[in-house]
């Protein structure tokens, strides 16, 4: 692996992990500051504070665990393009546990040696 | 804007050009060869053929116009990303037509002189 591709797994691993321990501040310290969010079923998410309460809602809702893995990395300057699958582990309050599969677009931008997210897109592969 | 902002920008309306005139080949030929199509509700669609029949199944849900707005376009060599808003107007047989506004990633490649859509993923903004 290339420095940049283990930066960018050391990225997603904190991403993971934070999101496990239910930190959402944690999750968020993982976008760069002007990172957008671009999530479905709702607006543009901008900014530390604002990914912060979003990921915090997301996580009300039941998301307990969020695994990435890595299908496509390019490369190019202080920029990375990954696509990636993800799958959610959602455990509503006093329902059984389901899985959501997707996938997703991130944009890496390395910050001062730290690779962080730039732009973070994904969508459900479940059908309507 | 830079001649790759114009490049782009010529790209997205030969997208919206084939798209209104219900070509879903011509679309596809946006695309680049090896393009990484990710449609909400879906598996990853590879490949002109397999684009363009994507295209066409989504054309004959009754989708007529596709409108593209560029929101942020970063460049990185033969690589750039575009973050937009996309509004779609569906007209389903025998109905009155609706729009669905979203947002996309698109991450565009310099094919031998023309931009192409390498990588394309999108998602609704409307609630759940």
């Amino acid at each position: 692996m290339s420095k940049i591709s283990e930066a960018i797994q050391a990225g997603n691993e904190n991403f993971m992990a934070a999101f496990k321990r239910g930190d959402a501040a944690g999750v968020a310290a993982c976008y760069a500051e002007d990172a957008w969010l671009l999530p479905p079923n709702g607006s543009i998410v901008t900014g530390a504070p604002d990914i912060t309460v979003f990921w915090q809602g997301m996580m009300k809702l039941g998301i307990k665990e969020a695994r990435l893995e890595t299908k496509l990395l390019e490369e190019r300057g202080d920029l990375a393009v990954e696509v990636g699958q993800y799958t959610l582990t959602i455990q509503p309050e006093g329902a059984g546990a389901i899985t959501d599969v997707g996938k997703y677009v991130v944009v890496w931008k390395d910050d001062g040696g730290t690779w962080k997210l730039h732009i973070d897109i994904w969508n459900t592969s479940a059908p309507a």
